[in-house]
């Protein structure tokens, strides 16, 4: 939910890089879809599939790919090589992120030692601990608990009733919706006779800048060392990572995916929802993995695209499904053949012994 | 947890419609398990299977099927067309939900712009933001985070440490419990040579009458337009409801099932959990899913049984795995044929090398 | 995060009935790993694939087990059976958990009529119901939001964000990471013509001793009668506990493994993550059950090692994998004998021709 802005064709076809045919001067307020986009609207396309419907949509302006070509009904049309990268763009401008003055609550609770900057907001029932720090123009929302030594950079939204343990790290311009857990204890304990004994989780957590995790995503602290989400990568809600993994930059992982412990995942890799990871297992920059895929631990899954439970390529996982369809059609054949071998066998048997008569 | 009553056998039948044996005047003050029931107590019986230990309960009285006929130990039977639903129904009337006098308590912390009807309860450490409106009778219990443009209805209990996002509307008798976060962005970015962009999420979500919402579970904004939660539709916890989600009436969807963006299930689908919805899937009105069932995007599900990954129905799932457990013995065969195939093979060459003589 | 101690390695061979191998006397102030661990660092090997690495590790002690033999550049070496257990122990020592003094802070929300032991902790933004009880010890850390008739016994620790409902036991030495539920409604309805009637969900909970539940667990309460964790339980985050499950003592369940009402797991099973019950199972003591794997409603899960979905002996299923496996090969098999049996046909049609001219 954003404030909105008014701009004009000119000004956003500026913001994205883009060419202007028609009125430029126009002026622009709210994105919509390309199917109700009306007056006063912004609309994208990007596949020719919607081009008919491009060519006949009452919005104020359209975003087009440069080939588009041909007429368009919107008095106002911004040429730009990616529609839809455009269209963020504009969406993001003509609804700024909200924004809070700068303060405390006063029935938010802040330790004395910590160290909040004069340009952040603090909300109501926010609990901010010893030696904490948090940056200008970062939003902490009503709930938020804020343990001690944690560090919390510029720019940053923390959404309501997230729980940032002792010592965990935040970067800059991170979001975190609401429920985000950072840094409870990872999974880890010694079994003796009389139980299970607790090992150590003394580590920590660094969530690098521009991260982004979903609603109720929850990132383990390390058992030793620290665990770690790298710079641009975004999860979706629900998301367990476990203790001491390393998620490198521009990953992406849909939701309710779980992370054993000691996971690696390399730069950019993508990754689907519900997927289970096996500790120890390395994801190379390049892979993509399916969703409700499981992989056993200590697994190196390379670069392409896999799938299934173990996870396998995904042309493998099509090609022994394909045999899987054609298991009643080979037991047809089997029954079939075992008839014609005792014919066969019969045949030559009743030779024989005619022979040998 | 519930204030109890009690009540007589007679007004208890009566609201169930149902039919009193015995002694109508008895009071009843629990309701019970048809195994531990004793005296004050009444159960349900609604299994043959179970009438023996129904004739015997020590029970006050007992609800029973309209065919029960017999001999009951219990002073006082009802007789009812669904058993069951008598029961939750008696259940609720001996158990009524918790009731909290109208109140806003002093360490919440509510925006003057906010409309709080003067007939709802509003805990400590709630936060609610500007332009928000509660409705009467309802319950917002502790640490419950209300952002701004809310609308909640009357009669709802939004339990503790739920987040409802800025603009989220919530109808009328809504329960929403502990964790659930309503609201928070899809997960829709778009790839450029940087890394990733966030594409507009700017929607809103509707929950309207009547509905149920589990434990954590979680409902992102449509990126675009809105998010549904139909009338009477049932969550369990942990479940993920994607951006742009369409989700009809009376739909029930057990734990830990994750819904991606775009997808529409119809009225009165039921879901079991851990179920995985690729984007754009469509299921229609009558189409019961197994739980753990995965469902490729943009596929649509008709009515029946479905099962597996990638689902399938209930009864090839049931044939493909028929023959899997025959694989063993198709080997077998396989080798058999190939044995006697060589046998022929290598007589047939005899013969003719003999006549060839 | 834990406030560190300073202590010798006499005193920590003490403590884990170790031999002291070098010099005693040093003082240790942290634990670490094996191939980064320096001065004034303890780290443990408990396998011989690390030996070597042991043997030039620069930590000022060593855990080592009694078999380790050989030179340790360590100047101190403790010999114990358990490695891995001594080095548990020995980081619990030297960061002892965080300790708050006893209090009850200002903007806390508590029931006159609740019971707050003085030697309990309670933090900002607790809300404590009517009639519950808070033992010696325990630290309700902030934004939790504890019920009406709860009990939580001494030594707990109540991390941010946790909920109890209404009448929810929780025992001794308790440790509830942050967001975990404890006592939601059940997921049980009943259909009737016009939509689903709420089953009645009146029981309880209880967390018995040396439990830990991981961030955001949820534990619903029993819809008559109680759910139950039982003692020295380790369940990590994420996992959802349905409706009168019975879960034994020293179990140990992985993330977001989902549980369906009526389970009972009995003492000592070991369960992976994303795992799904049905209702109504029950898993025998000493049974393993593998990730990902999926078990019917009503099975009996035997001791041994489970796979897959729905489950099976572990070799069973990689039986099964090795067929699916050959399923090309078998393939192959198939056409080579269709054509080797057409043309045995062939030839023996072809004799038999030849014989009858």
């Amino acid at each position: 939910m954003t404030n909105s802005q008014k701009l004009s064709v000119n000004d956003l076809a500026e913001m994205v890089g883009g060419r202007v045919i028609g009125d430029g001067s126009q002026v622009v307020e709210r994105i919509a879809n390309l199917d109700t986009a009306d007056e006063s609207e912004i609309a994208y396309v990007d596949s020719k599939k919607f081009f008919d419907t491009a060519r006949n949509s009452k919005a104020s302006c359209l975003i087009v790919p440069v080939d588009a070509g041909g007429e368009f009904k919107s008095s106002a049309v911004i040429e730009v090589a990616n529609p839809k990268l455009a269209f963020s763009i504009v969406g993001a401008a003509l609804n700024p992120a909200k924004r809070r003055d700068a303060a405390i609550h006063p029935l938010a609770s802040i330790s004395p030692t910590a160290d909040i900057d004069s340009l952040a907001y603090i909300g109501p029932h926010v609990a901010v601990g010893d030696y904490s720090h948090i940056g200008p123009a970062t939003r902490v929302e009503a709930g938020v608990v804020i343990g001690d030594n944690v560090s919390v950079g510029s720019g940053c939204v923390i959404h309501p009733n997230v729980v940032l343990y002792d010592g965990v790290s935040v970067g800059n311009n991170v979001i975190l919706h609401a429920g985000v857990c950072i840094g409870a204890d990872g999974f880890g304990y010694v079994r003796d006779r009389m139980g299970y004994h607790k090992f150590p989780q003394i580590g920590t957590v660094v969530i690098e800048d521009d991260v982004e995790l979903g609603a109720h995503t929850c990132v383990d602290r390390a058992a030793l060392g620290r665990t770690r989400i790298g710079r641009g990568t975004k999860l979706d809600n629900m998301v367990h990572v476990g203790h001491n993994c390393d998620i490198g930059e521009r990953v992406v992982i849909a939701a309710q995916t779980g992370i054993s412990g000691s996971v690696v995942i390399e730069d950019d890799a993508v990754i689907g929802g519900q997927v289970g990871f096996g500790d120890h297992t390395r994801v190379l920059s390049g892979a993509i993995i399916g969703s409700k895929a499981g992989i056993l631990p200590g697994k190196i899954v390379r670069p392409g695209v896999w799938w299934g439970i173990p996870i396998q390529p995904l042309d493998e996982y099509k090609r022994l499904n394909a045999h899987l369809g054609r298991l009643p059609q080979m037991r047809g054949e089997l029954k079939d053949l075992r008839q014609r071998v005792k014919e066969l066998e019969d045949r030559i048997n009743k030779n024989q012994q005619d022979k040998s008569k």
